[in-house]
């Protein structure tokens, strides 16, 4: 696959999706399944079993076949994410798939509850980073090494934030979590030049997210901003961005790695 | 202090330094000392106890009374850290100082023998970020709980890398740890509108880390920059950076948490 040339996942395409339980990951799940061709498989990841059975309905079709697994990423081990993934493969072999791609979704806010300059909780940190930053690099891992044999097929997209590039003040946590994430992926697109790799930061939408910071932050500043967010109705619905990134993706002409947001020109 | 404003640290200055048994800390921790007024501490940390000395020793004026401790900044609690550096002021009250700063010096380059795509070791990745970005953030909480009552005199200084804004091949580690932190100074620096805080990006520098760069990587692009930087004489002493550094500082003009390289115009 030639860098900055489109993306085609028209035909039997593998896809894996974390944080598919819910909000910008179902409707990215089910803007996908739309697209690919016959005989793919999805898989989707998250913690709550029912409510991605409730995603996987959405992506039914007579093209995909839907596979889900209740996961706790912020504990799951490396070889425990291997074999997540090699079970929804159920035996057929990884160069049957003339795509594959991983959309890295999973994420969480942070401690909103305390200021900046407060921050001291070690152990707090680690865990937030091991969901946001360290196991998304271990399932990316997993998929590089299973899709090895059809490297230059695949395709990766880490759900990004403006916060990434951009402090947001009352959001350490978040703001420093995705910029490590973003910058372990735009490393690996360094290395990895056959692997398209893609950041998509995909704006303010309209998820539980919202609500979760209205209800924990102390900082002025960032209750303003999800406070005009929510009332002027600028907020996105998942559905909307979740198309841009799909138009983007099968676009396909960002550089390796870029970090495209909701907002940029097509 | 006003934002963009020059920063004088004649007067009486309190001064802490991670990392300042070698290289560009204990540079920075000599050109420093050059500059304070009458009855200024400085406080040196890192692990080398003897090294430690060394840089004491070169730091040691009449203006100056400097203090060094033993302290892995890998496994030293908050409380350990709060404790250093109150011990360090000798019962004097924080508003006898006319400025205290912080330079966050410390800092390791990560595991250079494993190729990015094969990045799947989660507590290996907790240890790095434990040194390089979480206890860097709990001393740096300490050090604002300590000087509260000053916080208008207080400057952060994050020695960072151009490997923050800009991914190094063979270099995820390093990349995403230092985007982690720098952003961390930038959220904190959004909130703190009192407190003047940089990013200083020393460019490269002549130290050990040079060698532990060739001696370990996997990465032939990597090997191949850093045996360019070598063999074409381009680094940089310490002191060089060490005094462009103070220079930045002094002047004042970057705005908050703004990433300052050594290359970056005066």
């Amino acid at each position: 696959m030639a860098m900055s040339s489109s993306i085609d996942l028209s035909g039997t395409t593998y896809c894996v999706l974390s944080g598919a339980s819910q909000g910008i990951g179902r409707a990215i799940a089910v803007e996908v399944a739309k697209l690919l061709g016959p005989k793919s498989v999805i898989l989707l990841l998250a913690r709550n079993k029912d409510q991605l059975a409730i995603t996987a309905a959405l992506c039914e079709s007579d093209n995909v076949s839907v596979v889900y697994e209740s996961i706790d990423l912020s504990k799951a081990s490396p070889r425990q994410m291997h074999d997540v993934i090699v079970r929804s493969l159920k035996g057929r072999s990884v160069s049957d798939f003339a795509a594959s791609i991983i959309f890295h979704n999973v994420g969480s806010l942070g401690n909103l509850s305390i200021d900046t300059a407060q921050m001291e909780n070690v152990p707090e940190l680690r865990e937030y980073y091991d969901l946001n930053v360290f196991n998304v690099i271990a399932l990316n891992t997993q998929f590089l090494k299973i899709f090895d044999e059809i490297e230059d097929r695949l395709v990766i997209v880490n759900i990004t934030s403006l916060c990434a590039i951009k402090p947001m003040s009352g959001m350490a946590y978040y703001c420093s979590g995705k910029a490590a994430r973003e910058m372990y992926f735009k490393v690996l697109a360094e290395e990895k030049k056959h692997v398209r790799v893609l950041n998509y930061s995909p704006g303010p939408v309209e998820t539980a997210m919202i609500d979760y910071v209205l209800a924990e932050a102390v900082n002025e500043n960032l209750r303003e901003v999800f406070t005009s967010f929510k009332n002027q109705g600028t907020l996105l619905k998942p559905e909307v961005t979740a198309q841009k990134c799909v138009r983007v993706l099968q676009a396909g002409k960002f550089s390796p790695a870029e970090h495209v947001d909701y907002f940029d020109d097509e």
